[in-house]
């Protein structure tokens, strides 16, 4: 077994006996050291977005002092969701690797399909309810942005 | 113009003119009551998964001592991008009103139409390369919490 995801999986199956949250761990590797293991903390902390992968990016990008991650891989114990997918691509990173598959977190009640629906925008029932308001008045600050000098971009 | 999507898009003009971030807001508000501000604050804080709807899921979540804002709703200035989306998903918020699109954010730069790609399976191009590896080994957390009987469900 691959070092890292073996860590991956001994951080799944630790937070899930300490009650922490669900069965999920991740670490975050560069040049073959490893620079952060994340856990799922949903429970322990209260914050929905405590999932393995996003608490492990959040570890690593403070330690490291950027938002860049391009030179780091992450090993996931479950392939991510798509708020831990959509982050690991903010965070930069290039290479993604999992263990057990979405299927697999399905059948033990960590269901992702409605999101994925969603966001193919074929979801047959909608668990959010989602409106486009005040469309022309929201667009001020991007025209603002498009033409500020010193903004930075990340 | 909606009183809840005037702040948050008020927040996005203060976070870009203060150099904290793009120009994005978010505001969660529970029976006409704001509970929580959030701005974009990947470049002050380094976090990439900082983005103003996480942030103030985060707050609120914090200042409520509760990870199910079910009873909440969201108002952003802009469509949240899938990680976004995601995690006012797993917020179990029901509402969700945004002001500009995600082709007004591609406009000034912020496109998010790769991650969209790839959850639906079909980027012409791999940023993030993905890997399936030891997918059995990694099969033992799962295993166990679907006989754990004191798991804490969220």
């Amino acid at each position: 077994m691959n070092k890292f995801m073996k860590m991956a999986v001994d951080e799944a199956y630790n937070t899930m006996r300490e009650n922490a949250g669900g069965p999920f761990g991740a670490v975050i590797v560069r040049n073959g050291e490893v620079i952060a293991v994340g856990r799922n903390e949903v429970i322990t902390t209260n914050d929905p977005t405590a999932h393995a992968e996003v608490v492990a990016i959040r570890k690593a990008t403070k330690l490291l002092g950027t938002f860049d991650l391009s030179d780091c891989e992450i090993y996931s114990s479950c392939e991510p969701c798509p708020m831990c997918f959509s982050a690991i691509h903010w965070a930069k990173m290039k290479n993604l690797y999992f263990g057990a598959t979405r299927y697999d977190a399905a059948e033990i009640g960590f269901d992702d399909q409605y999101i994925y629906d969603v966001l193919e925008g074929k979801a047959s029932k909608e668990q959010v309810v989602v409106k486009n308001i005040d469309h022309e008045d929201s667009l001020g600050p991007f025209k603002e942005w498009s033409t500020k000098h010193d903004k930075v971009k990340y």
